[in-house]
């Protein structure tokens, strides 16, 4: 059986933006303050619920030490 | 003298967009139709008019046929 995911920049986004925090051992609220952004919009951001624009995502990226680019990925 | 410029990423996918789609030999209007938005929309991005919600970048990149990280690089 073929297993074809396509997912988006957004569901990518969100994903990888979870995992790095975790890495770093960040919480949601830790990394709401450093991005000068509210708890509750990390969270909905990383539960893929926002279409983020592109000035938030630069924020996120640089709150997380982190390229934008390498929390976006390529297509599948 | 030390020149430093500092883009952000909504200027570099801006300037990008706008090379890409200029090197397919896109009209403004074309772009738009490819990617389902309005002409004057593509035209104030390519501006850096706008905060581009993600989703929107994903059909700008799909719409050139390229990948969005490709469009957003790194920053300097």
């Amino acid at each position: 059986m073929v297993h074809v995911s396509s997912s988006t920049a957004r569901e990518r986004f969100a994903r990888a933006m979870r995992t790095l925090r975790q890495t770093k051992g960040l919480s949601q609220e830790d990394l709401a303050e450093r991005a000068g952004l509210h708890r509750n919009y990390i969270g909905s951001v990383e539960r893929g619920e926002r279409n983020v624009g592109i000035d938030n995502l630069e924020r996120i990226a640089q709150a997380l030490e982190t390229e934008l680019i390498d929390l976006i990925g390529r297509s599948d």
